[in-house]
């Protein structure tokens, strides 16, 4: 799918706040994707895709998860880490992608998992750093992200599970899975 | 079993330094229950013994978690886990202890646990804000204490993550699922 008709399927479904910052994410993943050896393709249409369920009501997003077989634990957490899985359920059955490494990325863009891809990688990264997001911490994550990738991921990984315990706010397993899959790789070079 | 006898078998396990932090423990322990209605025998004898194993040889911990089916994951996580569900393991079979409330006070004394007893809430925190410990956080814990057994326990557990994370190392998942009962709790409040 090339880029015009993406971004023109992921427009109707996003504000015109969030679907600039989809052009962030997208312009910010082919960088590192770039820079880390990751289809640049790829990357792109992950990026263009990963918030097409992020306007979906609650209850659709629930049914789905139920409905899909979707992880259930997700229910008994926060509602903003659903339209990460939902949308990669989205993406395949309303814009027809099957590209597993796209719609994986796409799912595990808010929680991370054990063992993402570089891919993954990519674009949870870019969804972190591109260049609307403005909150502590960001610039130090943009900076290391341009010497090595892992680094700048466990520091945001690191700085979203702090900011869940500053507001007293459960933190989803997959989350620290990732940080601790991280960390172990790091320790193990 | 009288304290006297207790801290004789105790005092054997451990170090000059580990006694003396046992004993501020006991007596943290016996004035927390006190406040918040646990049986002080038990918030006593579970004080005493928690560090009963602090002082095995990493191989016969290790030799233990196999043999005895004890929870496996430990193995892939800090050896300074270990002690907490071995020693529950060791005053039942050496001490003779066979309260499963104490035993379960002293397994998760290091981890947590989801759905933590009173008596694992008061043998946690009496570990962390003891006389003997000196750390960043330790004093605001202290205070909170004395008001809101939750409050602290929680602060107290958000502090041990913190504390993992800006060392890079990696965080047990129970005592992620420690902390998100916690904070599930309050908010249901």
């Amino acid at each position: 799918m090339d880029r015009e008709l993406a971004l023109q399927l992921v427009k109707e479904q996003l504000t015109d706040h969030r679907y600039q910052h989809t052009i962030g994410v997208m312009e910010t993943a082919i960088v590192l994707a770039k820079n880390y050896g990751v289809n640049e393709k790829k990357a792109e249409l992950a990026a263009i895709f990963h918030d097409y369920a992020k306007f979906r009501p609650k209850d659709e997003m629930k049914q789905i998860i139920l409905d899909q077989g979707l992880e259930q634990n997700l229910l008994h957490f926060n509602s903003e880490l659903w339209h990460a899985p939902v949308g990669a359920y989205l993406v395949e059955t309303e814009v027809g992608i099957t590209d597993s490494e796209i719609l994986d990325a796409i799912r595990y863009h808010t929680s991370g998992r054990k063992g993402m891809t570089l891919l993954d990688r990519v674009i949870y990264l870019a969804d972190y750093i591109e260049p609307g997001r403005h909150f502590p911490g960001v610039e130090e994550v943009r900076e290391m992200a341009k010497e090595n990738l892992d680094q700048a991921l466990t520091q945001a990984v690191k700085n979203s599970i702090q900011f869940l315990m500053r507001k007293n706010q459960p933190v989803y397993p997959d989350t620290i899975y990732t940080y601790n899959d991280l960390v172990n790789l790091r320790r193990s070079d």
